[in-house]
């Protein structure tokens, strides 16, 4: 039913009142000249707040960080198509995260197209690789239907990023069309044909199937009910390498991670003659690599999902664990949790040091690379958490969806273990935590190197030399992460042993706004 | 001729070894994993110099600067989609630029796309907007004639980017297949009726025709020809608002700058009947604005290019001096140079201060935006330089600019004006100032605002709200350059007045290596 307004808006400002119908709160922006009518609707609609980054990787990213978190779509604006391809990196993330990311793009008048003006481009081509949904406004009349199809698309499971490019005269001609009240479409329902599946595979052989979760599998819905099924048959449970958002921690049944490295993935997987799928994709190794293969299930394994993309993940369990009479909801006895450690300060201790620290309703986003891969393992028995990963593999991921995670919940605190090649690429967004006063701690795992580069070296069998050496190390000159915190506004501490590294998380975690932390491993 | 190599080596060693025999002497380089056998190919390439980047907008903007400057192919190593999506920006600007920029992109191996892997995305279609010229090698056999293709269309006249994009298997299969010797295209020649339709333009009305200069007609030899022209026929002859690269400085002619605001650049050019393209593009506003049109030069002047946009303007320049029995070239006399400012540090000011200091055969990178404005005119008679400006408008182009111009020249110094909030789209560039030891001094023009945007909100006849005030501030907090400075190696200092300003540009123009200045503007 649409919504009345009082007199004629501008096209820019149908969009904004249609965002916030859709009850969208925030918009992470860094506009510029094509994006000013954008500008005006935003100090016209006081129900989104305006998050302003200095780079648009920051809010892409971060967009994606408050999709994730509030389950709302996340709202960037962004500078034509300049603007836009800074922020694609972070959208192929969000892409990767099935995140209902909606990037507004402001793009000169049409009509001044033809000129080649500098700073024309075709963002249209641009946004199609990263986009499950392009499109080009034509008229301020039409513009809040646009805005609405956008949200549809973003939305619409298995969801991802949409694109609306906005014209200058779409948005400063105004008009007097009502805002089209948003739909967030329905997920289909689970096929009973789909469960009965699935139920025949466990019946037959529970020992040797493996279920790998994947979007509402991983929420707490998902998790309860796959400990159901876990409980009746056996099966086993696993998390994918990489989870866009996953309920953690006391209580809740804690899945193996599928092993980043190829050979320790299908050692985990080559147990299991049938894997279903729910909500996740195949797992495949991350590159590939010479006389090998893509898939890590066990050759000839019977892979299947358990629904389709356009249904609920975390209803097809639970229709599956109902199917099996499997017994009722319960909280799992916690795992272990680390003491906070003592001494050298290594990627181990650094990880018990954060899951040790960690308090109820935490919200932390890993991007430790090779530092941070003890992590995930480390903080099964922490106090309820939600855990965040780098789903794209395109690193600069983790400030800005920290940042985007805080702006969602701003009474909780975000806790963001990010390796130090990859916090450069977008090592802005720190300012944006210091401008919003955000709950934010960043570990910095300062391990001087691009380890991932120097481990894949070794593993192809090279022997670095000069370039190959230069290229990978990050020590040439240091970075000092204290400096380039407070450069952008926020407090910095650097950690050289476990003991300072558990009292700064400890001073941090306890103190309002943001905080860097520099753990230098060993 | 094909070159002969010893044996067997593999695809990737191809690529390098092709563009080290183009002369190619610097990589700008962001790899990963699926460009370890290109990393592996420049360890046993050592004519190429790699010059590591912790963001790929750095490598980009950095091979493009290194273009300019040495009139080679610059070269960028960039890691998959999500890399090469952080360099378009600046492929933007080299675009814009006509800047011959090579991109080598690694790819997954060809039978691992299917497999759709975290990393996986098109490059292709992400390439196309931003290339002259867009290809996937299929085989190690053919990578270096691939390689030689990307380098004649990239320098083929007018000239760009392009992206060669190296699947595994191409780059770590073997091959017998000699080197491709590369080939420079040649410019067209300029033809008789084109250069006869400029003199009968320039005999029958020289006062009312203007010639615009762009590409070659910018440098040394095209302003030597068009001085010729103007004493001959009293013709103006007016420089783009952005050039790519301009000679400048004592004894050249001195070109006005067609104005960026589209009011006074219709007052410039309203004279002219006749605007002749001298290797430029017609004048066009920055912007489309209600109620306004694209072109700027007086409605109803005739526009024509000089020459084909295949030919070299400044032999076209020098052919049109000769058809009109111009006199013999001069060096003009010089226009007078600003004494080193006192007192408050204003824009204006710190132009001056910097046009007053810098020596000569300084290469001048200019992304000072607003602050900027003056420093064109205020440095018109410096001691001989070479000139850049921002080509295309996407802000972040002038630190990894200048870095790569000091990469070409590392012998001269390399002046850098670059606006606050331009630079913090790339600021990651000074760590590889730091770590290559450049000589590149680079200015902060702190007015701590996104003033371009409050000036354009003004023109809009918005006033603006708590939002608008927001997102064009970036008072709250301010930045610490000084400290971003250290964090990232650079030596840095703050200057208040015009004095600490004049101290600190002859300190660092008297001293090997970087630094940063913060001119705190008034």
């Amino acid at each position: 039913m649409p919504m009345e307004t009082n007199g004629k808006i501008t096209g820019a400002e149908a969009v904004i009142r249609t965002a916030a119908a859709a009850g969208i709160d925030v918009c992470f922006a860094n506009p510029g000249t094509t994006e000013l009518y954008l500008v005006e609707a935003l100090d016209r609609c006081p129900e989104i707040r305006s998050v302003l980054a200095v780079f648009e990787g920051v809010c892409t990213g971060a967009a994606d960080g408050y999709a994730r978190i509030s389950g709302k779509p996340g709202l960037a604006l962004l500078h034509l198509g300049p603007g836009f391809a800074n922020g694609i990196a972070n959208l192929h993330n969000a892409r990767k995260a099935k995140s209902p990311v909606i990037s507004l793009v402001g793009d000169h008048a049409s009509w001044h197209i033809a000129a080649n003006a500098p700073l024309t481009s075709d963002i249209n081509t641009l946004a199609r690789p990263m986009s499950v949904w392009v499109h080009t406004s034509t008229a301020a009349d039409t513009a809040s239907a646009d805005m609405t199809e956008a949200i549809a698309q973003a939305t619409r499971l298995p969801g991802g990023p949409a694109t609306l490019i906005l014209p200058g005269e779409v948005q400063w001609d105004t008009t007097g069309q009502a805002i089209t009240r948003p739909i967030f479409p329905l997920p289909a329902a689970p096929e009973a044909g789909e469960i009965e599946r699935a139920a025949r595979a466990l019946h037959a052989n529970s020992a040797s199937t493996a279920i790998v979760l994947g979007g509402s599998g991983l929420r707490t819905r998902g998790l309860r009910a796959v400990e159901r099924i876990a409980r009746a048959t056996g099966c086993r449970v696993l998390a994918p390498t990489f989870p866009a958002v996953q309920d953690r921690g006391a209580g809740l049944i804690a899945p193996d991670k599928i092993p980043y490295a190829p050979e320790p993935a299908r050692q985990v997987l080559a147990p299991y003659s049938t894997v279903i799928l729910a909500g996740a994709s195949e797992p495949v190794a991350f590159f590939g690599y010479p006389n090998s293969r893509s898939g890590l299930c066990a050759e000839g394994a019977e892979i299947f999902h358990l629904c389709r993309a356009t249904a609920d993940p975390a209803s097809a369990l639970a229709a599956l664990a109902d199917a099996l009479s499997a017994p009722a909801e319960r909280d799992v006895p916690g795992a272990p949790r680390p003491e906070p450690p003592r001494g050298a300060l290594n990627p181990l201790a650094m990880c018990q040091a954060v899951a040790a620290a960690q308090h109820e309703d935490t919200i932390v986003m890993d991007e430790g690379a090779t530092s941070g891969f003890a992590y995930y393992g480390a903080s099964a028995g922490a106090p309820r958490f939600t855990y965040m990963a780098l789903t794209g593999g395109s690193i600069g991921q983790g400030l800005p969806c920290a940042v985007g995670a805080a702006a969602a919940e701003p009474g909780k605190r975000v806790l963001n273990l990010e390796g130090d090649g990859s916090s450069l690429y977008t090592i802005q967004a720190l300012w944006t935590a210091a401008r919003e006063k955000q709950n934010l701690t960043t570990v910095i795992c300062k391990n001087r190197a691009y380890s991932i580069l120097r481990w894949e070296l070794e593993r192809a069998h090279i022997t670095p030399g000069a370039a190959s050496l230069a290229m990978t190390g990050l020590d040439r000159p240091f970075f000092d992460f204290v400096k380039l915190a407070e450069g952008f506004g926020v407090e910095g501490r650097a950690a050289h042993t476990a003991e300072e590294l558990n009292e700064a998380l400890h001073a941090s975690l306890r103190t309002p706004g943001p905080m860097l932390i520099e753990a230098n491993l060993e």
